[in-house]
């Protein structure tokens, strides 16, 4: 069972214990276009006890700048390097984990949030824009031929997705040799407007059933994104916390990788969910805006 | 084993089993644009001695009246009662076996080929060629709504496949209580130009995916086919034959149905294959073309 945060003395106690925490957004910072009230004093005051604090989103479509705009308008301080988007974590991968070869490039499936970060970490790609517009004609199939120059697909949510970049995907991967296949993140739908609509994970069902093979996700709960970031903030696992609103994603996430966890009740989380599910977090408080204004140092 | 037919007498005994014989067409009749050498005396024999054909195909891109013009361009007997398209088998599905409420409308995702059999058959429809001018913001996402006019979402083939046809296809079986979800094949590649290409059942995938569901689909080797031509002919299964270039849809189908089934050596079955698969065709012959010429009447 989870450990509940419910006073000023758990609240102490549990941020004592650790010096990194991995924020989920949407559901635990804001909901949608709201803040979780509270949660800028939350940040301010872990921020004055000297803690890391990282954002951690499976959002491909934004980059870390736009995702930055975001918390800019919402008046809360961040810094793009304390971000980190499946987007980013995508491209830091291909740059710093895979040996990927400087005449190589990436073939796009998505929207700028992973252009912006390829280019961000000097990698060389192509389709996305270029592709959306397509081929509508059959007899027109055998314009999509293997191409030597493509190392590596990466496929993230793309709401200009058609056959054609479905086809080139599906190719490059299936008649390159060592063709990487890579996917931002593979969430199944996404919530918008009170209802879902199919997300990453849907799309990326079309390439993976034909070819047989799962891609290399670099989201949540995929473990590939938590080495990346361990790797470049140099984190110590055991002294690191993800927070998130969703137990399939951030708190298996975080429990696979060997982190603690904590729980929110803000996002898509019931308590009643929470108290049968298999996946079970360190622990759970009502929002994350309670941990710095009700138990925390405002309540002093 | 399978029973190969590799003599006169053999081809004799083998037609003398059957009334009504089902044939795939690519791979069989004819590969691409080229007829199979033979088949049309084959056909004609068959004709003579007064069997019942059928031609039973995957492709829903097509209508039974695009296939009539293709079998006349290579200079084929056939008429369009002997024509079965998956598109033309939903849309005798929804017609005949489903109870389809007269003011509802099928949600297409697909071609001309399914939206002219809809008609032929009286069925309301929408979406196909209407939703190929998409939705490129996520801000409106939000137009895309549950509509209880839809009663089923049919799904084939569509290279102008978008993101939102995906949309309002899963909205429309998500939301909709009772909305049926067909398919119209499952076939996760195609073969054109030397490669492949996805298939509709990969295209299915990013809908069944986030539906957690099946649809019915059909189209070989699943049964809804089978069970409306059975229907529509009032065949006698064990006076019917499945012949086929392909163990798991064509061969698979047959078998599933309680036919017989000859597997022909045009198509992309190896003898290496064949010798090796747990599906086991009734019969074999090196061609379609050799049972009417090498081993039928001509032979004599």
């Amino acid at each position: 069972m989870a450990a509940t945060i419910a006073s000023p003395a758990d609240a102490l106690a549990f941020v004592a214990r650790f010096d990194t925490f991995l924020l989920d957004c949407d559901g635990v910072i804001w909901l949608g276009n709201t803040l979780v009230p509270g949660v800028a004093d939350t940040l301010a005051w872990l921020r004055s006890l000297g803690k890391r604090i990282l954002f951690v989103t499976n959002n491909s479509t934004k980059s870390r700048a736009d995702y930055l705009r975001k918390f800019t308008t919402l008046g809360l301080q961040a810094s793009v390097d304390e971000i980190f988007g499946s987007s980013y974590a995508a491209a830091y991968y291909i740059a710093h984990q895979l040996d990927f070869p400087k005449d190589k490039r990436v073939y796009v499936c998505g929207m700028s949030g992973i252009c912006d970060e390829l280019a961000s970490e000097g990698i060389a790609y192509c389709g996305a824009h270029e592709d959306t517009d397509h081929i509508t004609d059959m007899a027109h199939l055998g314009d999509i031929k293997t191409d030597p120059s493509i190392g590596a697909v990466l496929f993230g949510f793309d709401i200009n997705i058609n056959y054609t970049k479905l086809a080139r995907a599906f190719t490059y991967v299936h008649a390159n040799p060592g063709c990487h296949f890579l996917a931002t993140n593979s969430d199944l739908t996404f919530p918008a407007g009170g209802t879902v609509y199919p997300g990453t994970g849907a799309l990326l069902a079309a390439l993976s059933a034909p070819l047989g093979r799962e891609p290399t996700v670099l989201g949540k709960p995929h473990q590939p994104m938590l080495d990346v970031i361990v790797n470049k903030y140099h984190l110590d696992r055991s002294r690191t916390c993800m927070i998130g609103d969703r137990l399939d994603t951030d708190i298996e996430f975080g429990k696979r990788g060997g982190l603690s966890t904590l729980l929110v009740m803000t996002g898509v989380t019931t308590q009643k969910e929470l108290a049968s599910s298999a996946i079970v977090p360190d622990f759970a408080i009502d929002s994350l805006g309670s941990l710095g204004t009700k138990y925390g140092p405002g309540s002093q």
